[in-house]
């Protein structure tokens, strides 16, 4: 038995172009709905969730050219951006993460889309992913 | 409402150089142990699975030099290599796919790991991401 941090996929976040034609994408290809769209100040993106279970595909486009995810799709293009697990408490992930010896990218939890709250963890050590730990 | 076809996210599929410092990443920091180990000789890669509620983390590691992954990996280094989406049939998902007049990798449906049917569809048309149908 372990004792695991992760308690769901909370999403896989998804960096495109166009919101609007991705949304179609996947509702016309997959019948999967937007669930809820947010424009996240702070991160310099839109986002629409398509719920698939109790996880989502986060589309996420960039709302001006300084957003990280505008840098990520002019440096590799759209594709599958990060994964983002759910955990009861960001703060003890996040400190778990850090005893680990693991660098992160937010030192304390912060706020994400949906009211929730969100820390990144540095992908080098990671095995080139990009980690989201989302408590909601 | 909507009728989707995707029932559950599979996995998320990381592409990495040592699995087992990998799966010693995972079980470390997260507390995530190994559920199922695969050598998938068709696809070139060994697999392990981390559960992670009613989802896989899928660690994927090259097993010879012409293998996908090992090109992946050489092209654009670690990282989420794949989405994976489970469905009822995939036979049913990837007829809907190719309906919507997306390319696919996989004409038809053929075995993947731990005794599943599966199928990719070709990343060009779905925004970047290599989108994995499964059914168990």
């Amino acid at each position: 038995m372990t004792d695991s941090v992760l308690t769901e996929i909370d999403h896989v976040a998804i960096a495109v172009r166009d919101l609007e034609a991705a949304v179609a994408y996947y509702r016309d290809t997959y019948g999967v709905d937007v669930d809820h769209r947010e424009v996240v100040e702070s991160d310099g993106v839109e986002e629409a969730l398509l719920k698939v279970a109790d996880s989502y595909v986060q589309l996420l486009t960039p709302v001006r050219d300084d957003s990280p995810v505008a840098k990520y799709i002019e440096k590799r293009g759209e594709g599958i951006h990060h994964v983002a697990y759910r955990v009861k408490s960001c703060a003890d992930a996040l400190a778990r993460v850090k005893a680990a010896g693991h660098k992160v990218i937010d030192e304390e939890p912060r706020p994400g889309s949906r009211g929730t709250t969100v820390a990144f963890v540095y992908p080098k050590t990671a095995f080139g992913t990009l980690i989201e730990l989302v408590e909601e």
